[in-house]
């Protein structure tokens, strides 16, 4: 992807040109509200007078500016999904270029883990959809550890093994083994890691 | 689990004293000609006026009998995971005890491939809700997958292996394989093999 590609695909989220002054501050201070908000407490306890509240501005531009609280949430996790996937594709290593692939591979399954364990409710809802739970960013994922598996002479199927792989970060599972089997985020990334090396033959 | 266990199991399903003579003969009549109508042409090419004429007994029979279309399909769902729970658990091998860990993995691989192809439309939205999805038949199948790989002597985390294992067996991810991706079943079925035999490591 060039320079231009990207910056073509960033645009998509930027403010339009009627987005300017206080509008675009509001835009980036209800998102920036709402993520802080969810890291402390997890989605489901967030609602839009919290996050209106905490970024000083009225509950009525929340509405103007994202429609509804479910629009807010997309927004976010678009912006988010976005900014997750410029470091695993162009920022520093081990999760960017740079390190060698099976460092990657394991820097990415521990990043995805935090990213859907935060993101759980919204990632759920288009999981549980068959015509976006294999489309749009299932398949940028997808296709980033089959890369990271083929450029580490990773032998067999290797769509097989990405799948495998990928499904461990599935939103809906990871919350069941964190909150119905008692495992932690960081057992849930070693036991991803040992996955994904004997993949590797490592 | 002993014989009278099992008799114990399978008599939920068993008739009712009430569902003696006609009624209980009309019920199988039933399951049967929905059988065989869903393997001729898949589920949802399959009519309740289709399986009444195919059985030879009234519409009215079938909704008496079970409910509504989704009631028969849910007793034919249970009723066929049953039958292969069988197969897997006290049958012949390769699937059953008698074949080497390894082989019975395999020959269950490619029996559930077939399975959940058949099957899909009702093990799609059991999915669905992450409230059954990883519970009920799930957990039985997931359990039968780690006994293997643990009797095969498999290293490392072996819940982790076991759910990847199980993943490429999702029904909704078999039929976006077969349906999407142009695969067959005999391709899912040896690209599973190949993931199983990496993690056994053989």
């Amino acid at each position: 992807m060039t320079a231009s590609d990207r910056r073509a695909r960033l645009a998509v989220t930027d403010a339009t040109p009627a987005e300017r002054g206080d509008a675009a501050r509001n835009r980036e201070l209800l998102l920036d509200a709402a993520r802080r908000l969810i890291a402390e407490r997890g989605p489901d306890a967030v609602s839009t007078d919290d996050i209106a509240v905490a970024a000083g501005v009225g509950k009525g531009t929340l509405f103007r500016r994202f429609g509804s609280r479910a629009g807010l949430m997309m927004v976010l996790l678009d912006e988010d999904e976005k900014v997750e996937q410029e470091a695993f594709m162009f920022g520093p290593p081990p999760l960017g270029p740079g390190a060698p692939p099976l460092e990657r591979l394991l820097a990415y399954g521990r990043d995805r883990l935090r990213f859907v364990h935060c993101h759980h409710a919204l990632l759920s809802d288009a999981a549980r959809d068959p015509q976006t739970r294999f489309a749009g960013p299932a398949m940028l994922h997808r296709a980033h550890v089959r890369m990271l598996l083929e450029t580490a002479n990773t032998t067999g199927d290797l769509d097989a093994q990405a799948d495998a792989l990928v499904a461990l970060l599935d939103a809906d599972y990871v919350a069941h083994q964190l909150n119905d089997r008692g495992r932690t985020l960081d057992e849930l990334g070693a036991a991803w890691e040992a996955t994904a090396r004997k993949l590797c033959g490592c």
